[in-house]
């Protein structure tokens, strides 16, 4: 991204897209039941599974792409994902 | 993808991510609520936020690439989404 579009205030919406899920570390008992669900329903090449959430942001004018950019990795942070036990990647999709 | 690999058995475990989320028409509280949440926390930029599901399936080896996309998409439609109120779309990582 070029220096000068990144202070320039957004005209469209910007769209981001949040996935937060449990540390590979930590127990994921909701994927583990999906995953014995689905060897009992014919599926057993089904080594694994594991569940996440994700939240599609949406941000709208009025500010710029930096300050977009800097909000939605805080509100990851602190809001929508449990640093102890989760972990989370931010996707912005312009 | 070639015909041949894609009737060759997998010997690496392959992946695919199955995201669900409501469908556009119906109404997502969860959503709306963190997206009211983040206006009071001081984030008045959000215009809009809408939550969803993902899943982190490995198929495991002995299946073809070929039953192993089939399989995932019948999983899809028919355990972890629930095609009244909510789409899914699948993507292979391979």
């Amino acid at each position: 991204m070029l220096e000068a579009e990144s202070h320039a205030i957004i005209e469209i919406p910007m769209k981001a897209r949040v996935f937060v899920s449990m540390k590979t570390t930590v127990l994921d008992p909701q994927g583990q039941t999906i995953c014995s669900a689905l060897h009992g329903l014919g599926y057993p090449a089904i080594a694994d599974v594991r569940q996440g959430k994700f939240f599609d942001i949406v941000i709208g004018e009025g500010v710029t792409r930096e300050q977009a950019r800097k909000d939605v990795e805080t509100i990851a942070h602190e809001v929508l994902a449990n640093p102890v036990i989760e972990e989370y990647t931010v996707e912005f999709l312009e």
